[in-house]
């Protein structure tokens, strides 16, 4: 993604972000979409937000993760999508020698880290297959063999289709932290990278993506999607589902992301009988 | 330090290290330090190992530890070198979406990591004072919010002033880490980045120091030394003890690394005396 937040384009189509402010979000690099937009010829002249919302809108993708090739299935009628929460801590102790510095004497940040991750895999075992946390992105300073380090900072990325879940698992992983930095005597400091709300999509259209692949001779179960998509934007302004279809070994954003020519044709073909039967309606 | 290994200097001059060895020693910048030595006009022509060992050695050096500081003492009697054992494990898992795989699926190489670095924690505090353990480098591959790493490498640093306790220490330490990793699915790769047995000083020169620091009115404790010095090597050929003065919070390889005039007059006072001793004896 070139240009912050996710799903960009989406979000100003519903109405959830104004045009204005799309068009000023800045690179990483310092170019700025409207001029980018306008540079390739791509600054069209269609309205935002739409004036006439779609009729319904149906979105198929790779699954991006291994749940139907484990289970030997061939298309997911995505539910909703789970709400994401992305924090990033920075914890800080005090940089001291391995050697010479005692236990008692240290405030060692990756302790304090360590009990986060161990306490966000029990929680994620707790709360059930719904509930994902992820510890991704672990930083070091001075990151050295034998210096207790100074200060360490990591992301925490949770995971829930249900809201309420979501807040209790945020509310408890952020009191481990807040605990487990304190007994040791570090500081913390939480920034919010991100957070979306779950969306649900439309009943009828899951049960249009399920009963056309059943229809097909095609297996299918119904799933959640852990990953955003545009399809969590157009929700908001009509009836709204996904067709999901195996990602070999789950692998996305990566150059070994594959998914067979079989499963690419059965979602295809459950895609544009859909779009019959939503047309006839 | 720009050649590998430690010490590298006080190791030739005590037969530990060949000088064909040491000289072709190269720096990470590729350079060999024969070559570096003959450049800047170093190379001198006293033979190594000394065949007339030194009569006794004393090495006055700051503490890099808090502890004489802690305890408001001016002067360490330093009774003896704690054994280093350094490595470096690569434990390797899968990655994957942090959003789309579900725990169960999931072998993520931060989990076994964690669990090391609590284990490396609750050793230290059960062996006791003498033992400390540090996880102070960690690299994690891709190193994004939202993937489950790959691949994780980390540094173990153990220390121990007994020998026997310090294998034992690696033991177990190794024990769990391939625990941890076996139980999540990861496969694990050690690799020993360095080990050195710990060393026991003179006891008559440890006398020396003591009783030349209470003679000169300066409070004096016995302890060991946690980081490396020539000392060590030279406690092979001829009676060694070494001089500690305090370090302001226990910094060192630092900017902020200081020592008070006063402490800084204190050991050199006793290195004065304690020499003056030595060659009236």
């Amino acid at each position: 993604m070139r240009f912050p937040p996710d799903m960009l384009g989406s979000l100003v189509y519903v109405g959830g972000l104004s045009l204005e402010a799309a068009l000023d979000a800045r690179s990483s690099d310092g170019a700025r979409l409207g001029d980018e937009l306008s540079r390739i010829g791509f600054a069209g002249p269609t309205p935002c937000p739409a004036a006439d919302p779609p009729y319904a809108f149906l979105e198929l993708h790779i699954e991006q993760g291994p749940v139907l090739e484990d289970e030997g299935i061939t298309i997911g009628a995505v539910t909703r999508v789970q709400g994401i929460s992305w924090s990033e801590f920075t914890i800080e102790g005090r940089s001291a020698h391995a050697g010479t510095t005692p236990i008692r004497l240290r405030r060692d940040p990756t302790i304090a880290m360590a009990r986060v991750i161990e306490a966000a895999r029990e929680l994620a075992l707790e709360f059930g297959d719904e509930q994902v946390c992820t510890v991704g992105r672990i930083d070091v300073v001075p990151n050295l063999v034998n210096v207790v380090p100074q200060r360490v900072t990591f992301t925490l990325d949770v995971r829930n289709t249900d809201e309420q879940v979501l807040r209790a698992a945020e509310a408890r992983l952020f009191e481990v932290v807040d605990r487990a930095a304190r007994s040791e005597g570090c500081t913390i400091v939480r920034t919010t990278l991100a957070r979306f709300e779950p969306v649900e999509f439309d009943p009828t259209m899951i049960d249009l993506v399920e009963s056309t692949a059943r229809e097909l001779g095609y297996s299918c179960r119904r799933m959640p999607s852990g990953a955003g998509h545009d399809a969590q934007m157009l929700a908001r302004v009509c009836p709204t589902s996904m067709i999901f279809v195996p990602s070999v070994d789950g692998l996305s954003h990566n150059l070994a992301e594959f998914t067979t020519t079989e499963d690419l044709a059965a979602g295809a073909n459950v895609l544009l009988h859909a779009v019959r039967s939503l047309a006839r309606s």
